[in-house]
């Protein structure tokens, strides 16, 4: 692993107070950031980052990367439509190997525009990790698990998951447990994942309360909210990460708040599938950590962080008419910090002495940022992703100037081109 | 002037009932569209436009080219703050000269963005036409007209314009009639405005029903809603086109469908300036010809099109929580084919025999948009406007295989950084 020296560069560093921008040289040393000089005896190679801006890698916590392959298959459909007569389907006869090349291609999309580490849940959770693993990103993937019975059914699964939490071990790959939602799980099967989590270390993540449909069939089987559900059987904790929460309840935000859970908004994804739009002010208000995810580009389509980021602030500011709403300094910080929050790794979101060195170098003289009047504020207000010029990640390039150095992409659009012949319904 | 013979590509064709995409060979001569091959004795050179699609230039119906320089320079801060504070202090100082290279930088993003035609209105109309001119860009500009008097104070501008109409009397260049708004020109001078541009040929645009104020204020001054105050002094008809209409009174689509006047919505900057969200759903129920615009660059903070145009269709999904709401189909036509509708041009915004050659030709290999499920919904659900791989205005190629031909980009920033420097307020 090379060590750099990364000159002329303007870093984007995370305080308790915000974010700020500076000019500042950064070593890079064994995968980890540093502000001291290399000695005399250590190798290392010059970067120069003029007119460039050194930011955290973006972290995408909430996708799905194997539907890479359905971008755009199903779009303008009723959900139903959408669900059962598109996508299931699909997701029923795929060969299990070609999610690897179809995740890859998801992997290749995040790097290109700027995301590092990203959260995912499938039935492809094996595929996903070799897949990111291959490409060299951090990543955290869980099986989404469904049923009634952990140690029934399931247990093959949770068996699979500590094995694979075994063998990949590394700086980058992680795994958690990822019930599907409380629809497809029964009761049983979220206490005892809840508990297993509590045993054997393991974040888990969740959809929930993400359509009206989910809400009200909650109310009718329980009595309350999916949140307060989840909350009165002990699921709830500060290891939970609740993806969408978009239909919230009365009472729904001070409960994940004192759990200490983290929200995961999808404004894309809740957009197009017609679900609304997360009372994200209200979270932000109620301090909830929130956190931002594309979903999967079948129902996004695209899996552009910046674009998220973008769209995010502009839905909440016409929503509630309120041009002060949510402003570019926090989006960021929920496409970063958040997230390294969420994940209970203080050093990936930020760019600190010690922290993992995943950097995005995003060019400074791309029209859609130039004049660079106010660099945090473009990341969120005028960047499209095509900013993106070079993506370090555990210190090591994975696109240098533009070129993919982990991921062969003609081979990738090969065999995504082949899988797609073979199992989309054209 | 050059001939083309564009060959292995696949075109977007605009039919009655919506867009298809087809393989077709494409000739342009002399500018425009044709699909009659070249006899033997025409020159032309052959364009390879394999896995590219050759859709319309897309059409920016509302901006101010110049404020390009004003990027990202008051984001987050209240509506009066920005404009008194912030945006008029600049204006009000800026060098006549300055403009022509922030209007440059405008025309440099748009040309990258796939934007080939834009609508102008500000001040600086000059230095609009000669950047419009010198990137060859297709352009509408107006000057931005207030006060009380077409004939005393506002004579010289209604001259110049019509002085600069033969001027630059182009293929490429138009002009237009741009009163401001209703509560910076008198009824008298609204009144002189619609019958000159019935007596020499105008369009006309003026901004409309942007925030509440302006309706609190016009039914205090009018007692009506500012489309009823505009139909009962004559000044609306099928050659006018209203920017904004974000807050519609009862009765106002009916009245603005029935005049034939033509609505340009800018979503992002109706979102960041905190007015909300203008009702599109019901504008096209209502059967009004509706465009795309992306105001200037201070309230926006980008002229990139794709962007606009993903943000219209989920914006108003999640707004009406309907998944059919604004599919993609209507949304590309609003961007092409409706412009030309409102521009009284059937030949542009549209490819078909005699068009004039405004093509823009997109990559299909963009990490964005493989696979190629659906090409109409990939340019509004996954394009970011980084796939724009070339660019013909007028039959000439403005940018090719990425490269500007037009534009010198290390100049314009050059200058507008000296200009940036020397007049915004840090």
């Amino acid at each position: 692993m090379a060590n750099y020296k990364i000159i002329n560069g303007t870093i984007l560093t995370c305080l308790e107070k915000g974010l700020k921008t500076e000019e500042k040289t950064v070593f890079v040393r064994d995968g980890r950031i540093s502000f001291q000089p290399f000695s005399e005896d250590e190798d290392f190679e010059v970067v120069d980052a003029r007119r460039k801006l050194i930011m955290p890698g973006l972290i995408n916590m909430h996708t799905h990367s194997y539907m890479t392959m359905m971008r755009n298959y199903a779009d303008d459909v009723p959900f139903t439509d959408w669900l059962f007569n598109r996508v299931m389907p699909v997701e029923d006869n795929l060969p299990v190997e070609a999610a690897y090349w179809t995740s890859l291609l998801g992997c290749l999309e995040m790097i290109t525009t700027g995301t590092t580490c990203f959260v995912d849940m499938h039935m492809y959770h094996r595929q996903a990790a070799l897949a990111a693993r291959d490409a060299g990103m951090r990543a955290y993937i869980g099986r989404g698990l469904v049923g009634e019975d952990l140690y029934g059914d399931g247990y093959s699964r949770y068996q699979q998951a500590m094995e694979e939490k075994e063998e990949f071990a590394s700086d980058r790959l992680n795994f958690l447990l990822s019930p599907h939602a409380i629809y497809t799980c029964s009761e049983k099967l979220l206490v005892q994942i809840g508990e297993a989590a509590k045993k054997d270390g393991f974040l888990k993540q969740i959809h929930l309360s993400e359509s009206m449909t989910e809400i009200e069939d909650c109310y009718k089987a329980h009595g309350k909210s999916p949140v307060a559900y989840l909350k009165d059987i002990g699921f709830l904790d500060a290891d939970t990460i609740l993806a969408h929460c978009v239909q919230m309840q009365e009472g729904d935000l001070d409960i994940i708040r004192n759990c200490g859970a983290t929200i995961v908004t999808n404004v894309a994804s809740n957009a197009k599938l017609g679900n609304g739009i997360a009372p994200l002010v209200d979270m932000r208000e109620a301090g909830i950590n929130v956190c931002v995810g594309t979903d999967g580009a079948a129902s996004n389509n695209t899996l552009n962080m910046f674009r998220e980021m973008g769209l995010l602030s502009l839905m909440h500011k016409a929503h509630t008419r309120d041009c002060l709403a949510i402003p570019s300094d926090y989006i960021v910080q929920m496409a970063t910090c958040h997230a390294g929050k969420a994940l209970k790794d203080k050093n990936i979101g930020s760019i600190h002495e010690g922290a993992r060195a995943d950097l995005v170098f995003v060019d400074l003289d791309s029209p859609s940022l130039f004049p660079n009047n106010n660099i945090i504020s473009s990341l969120c207000y005028s960047a499209n992703g095509s900013e993106v010029d070079s993506v370090m990640i555990n210190g090591s390039f994975v696109m240098k100037n533009r070129d993919l150095l982990t991921i062969d992409k003609e081979r990738v659009f090969f065999e995504v081109s082949k899988i797609v012949e073979a199992n989309l319904i054209h």
